[in-house]
């Protein structure tokens, strides 16, 4: 197979946790496409200097090269136009304030809820990478950042207008899952991979959502490496 | 003209501050449509109970009725296909988002900041049940819900993924506005009707994106009757 995507990966191989790369593995899915996972670290900066620049997902079909999660969707639907991910030209426009509402709303409660848990599902040589940057990004510690309880009422607030729309709606795009559902997904799985930390209650229905978006393509998410099936993980 | 438009008004019949029947004039102006506008008071349930229901926005375009903001959208798609609204299937379910995103994220905040002004806008015969009805929805007394800093802090929380979509484009829908756009502003000609609060800063990229919205369609909302141009709106 000639497809490569290049994913984070933490104290094992298999324990893929970055929602950037959730969200293509979703959309590779989602148009029926596989492709080859190339377990990648902060660390290994050289390894995708090839792409033009540091971060993954890093997907190569054939003789392409595209990072950045949005442009890879974007990518997809261009070149594999059937089952379109992000749709028309307002569909795709609309779909962009996903990523902002997955990053700045969903994310920084997430954060404050599983930071340590995520700093001990990272390979032990990206820690000091991981620590030095997000505590410069956040202006605080990681030990600081910490703080379960509010955190869970950050992304308690910021699930409301998620909230609605899931109270009328099986998916954010409709009867089945489309880009919207990744672009937030990611965060979903981010936290499941890392932490066993309580998101939702059951009655919420993002926990609805929850379990349809684990479930779908063939339980991609269900069927996820996480830190609870990692033998040792918490000794380190 | 047989379109006619049942809006909400205030202490005078050109004082409009309903939110959802802002996003309506908004689609109306999209479309190139005119409506006259006939002003509506909470009292009167009577007015409008021809169209099953007692709240506005209430459209009448011939022998068609047709209520609720996102409604009558999709209704000016169907009838008049020309310059789409919401567009595409999947681009409707992402626009569904923005209204909960409006009604969920952005109106907390607005209403602890403005509710006291918008108490002061709302026509004297109006104030009880709006008042009875407020309460009971919030559960606290329109005084406890006023907080200006409270709100102030909220909303700021709230607009962090409509700065991160505006930092890279115009509009929500992209070059141009369109549904998304006119479903969350809405809430803006809410507050500037009724209120002299600054919810934004200059250098917010949400303001310059207001700026541009009170200037579309030949100026509709710049234009637009506001408390500060009532006389005697204080004295009451």
């Amino acid at each position: 197979m000639s497809r490569v995507l290049y994913e984070l990966c933490g104290i094992d191989d298999e324990l893929l946790f970055s929602p950037f790369c959730w969200r293509v593995r979703y959309a590779l899915a989602h148009k029926g496409l596989d492709a080859e996972t190339r377990p990648w670290r902060f660390a290994e900066k050289d390894a995708i200097a090839f792409s033009g620049q540091g971060l993954v997902p890093v997907l190569v079909d054939g003789d392409e090269v595209v990072s950045d999660s949005f442009e890879i969707m974007r990518y997809l639907d261009r070149v594999y136009p059937d089952k379109p991910l992000l749709g028309s030209p307002e569909a795709e426009a609309r779909a962009r304030f996903f990523k902002h509402y997955a990053e700045r709303s969903l994310a920084p409660g997430m954060m404050r809820t599983i930071v340590m848990d995520l700093y001990n599902a990272i390979d032990p040589g990206d820690r000091e990478y991981f620590r030095t940057t997000r505590e410069k990004r956040f202006g605080r510690t990681l030990e600081e950042m910490h703080s379960p309880a509010k955190g869970l009422s950050m992304l308690d607030q910021a699930l409301a207008p998620l909230r609605g729309r899931l109270e009328e709606s099986d998916f954010m795009d409709g009867e089945a899952p489309g880009a919207a559902d990744y672009l937030l997904f990611g965060n979903f799985m981010w936290a499941r991979t890392v932490s066993t930390a309580d998101l939702l209650s059951n009655a919420d229905p993002v926990h609805g959502w929850m379990e349809r978006m684990l479930d779908t393509h063939g339980g991609l998410g269900r069927s996820a490496k996480r830190i609870v099936d990692i033998q040792g993980a918490y000794d380190q």
